[in-house]
């Protein structure tokens, strides 16, 4: 069956976004630095339509992760929210009118809406009754291809505590946040056995990813 | 000058002990499993006077941390507490009588004692007024050779807060606590500028090094 792949950015003190998020600042403060191996790559300035970028260890580990997947869950304010503060009817979200996935996507919400279809193969669809109903339809839309969760950390959270998470692939950044949305909170000892599968060193950060049984 | 070193097992939720720490639990509940990765090794056999063990990719990393250590520091409850379960007087810690560290100990507490020699090289000295006068004593001791800060989380927090910590190498293991002694708890971004040095794999965790600006 396609695994439920994560791949997430963490501080070393376990957040995956800093406090005080808002429309304007949707990393929250200092969360952007949580970021900081990813963007002067070739694949993160591919990814936006842009030229240019370097390689280094992590490109690899971005390739890999961008293998296989053929649709994608995240919670309502990665998405961005239900409203934005532009007046935009219907709201696209923060990820433009071509946004870097290009395929479908899982909108986990309260707030029921049609499918929006956006340039490059992108299509959001809002769910509005829960995670597993969720991957269902995102596992139906990938056609054996795997699902990446991701995020943000409260979706991500309740997907682990749920055991549905087949991989985990965590991005340690070399930096203390002192705050914000923090990876495995409310998770207890018994809801994951993880097995480290590989490590890699790149500049600025670790990746390491586990398989979750 | 000679620098001070921090290693330290930290369950991917940032925990380096469990809860519910005591005499006969000094880890915590789930503690142990954090030196999983290092128990079977021949380093670790070897500091306890034993034969045999194990050799893999942390061996080279347990013999970098123990190399050029002159003085190590710690916490009262790692040191064992100021008394025991078994009305010892004078309570030797819970490190039997050879502990494996053979040079001065610092114990941080706010009970005063006479310095404890033990066999082997190691002598315990207690130290009353705080981690400043501490890391002083332990510099002199190890004689240009660098300190090492065993822990706990909270005597490594202090430091960490302070800006006295030099090194830090994290040995990350595929474990989610759900509770105990946190890593990093109470400090603020301000506080720490951090720079990877090397990240290493080996069975069953992930070796971080990172400078301290």
């Amino acid at each position: 069956m396609s695994k439920l792949a994560v791949n997430i950015a963490m501080s070393l003190d376990g957040y995956v976004a800093g406090p005080d998020q808002s429309v304007n600042d949707p990393l929250g403060v200092g969360g952007m630095e949580l970021h900081a191996w990813f963007h002067p790559l070739k694949e993160f300035r591919e990814m936006h339509g842009e030229q240019g970028g370097e390689t280094d260890a992590s490109s690899a580990v971005v390739n890999e992760r961008n293998e296989n997947v053929g649709a994608t869950i995240m919670g309502r304010k990665m998405f961005g929210g239900d409203a934005g503060p532009w007046g935009e009817d219907p709201w696209p979200g923060w990820w433009g009118q071509e946004p870097p996935f290009h395929h479908p996507v899982f909108v986990i919400t309260h707030h029921a809406r049609e499918p929006l279809q956006m340039n490059g193969g992108t299509t959001f669809h809002f769910v509005t009754d829960g995670i597993e109903p969720a991957l269902a339809q995102a596992r139906d839309a990938a056609r054996g291809q795997d699902v990446r969760l991701a995020g943000g950390a409260s979706v991500v959270n309740e997907y682990l505590a749920a055991g549905l998470v087949d991989e985990l692939d965590l991005s340690i950044v070399p930096l203390v946040m002192g705050g914000g949305e923090r990876l495995f909170a409310g998770l207890v000892p018994g809801d994951l056995k993880l097995t480290q599968l590989r490590a890699i060193e790149a500049p600025g950060v670790t990746h390491i990813k586990y398989r979750i049984r």
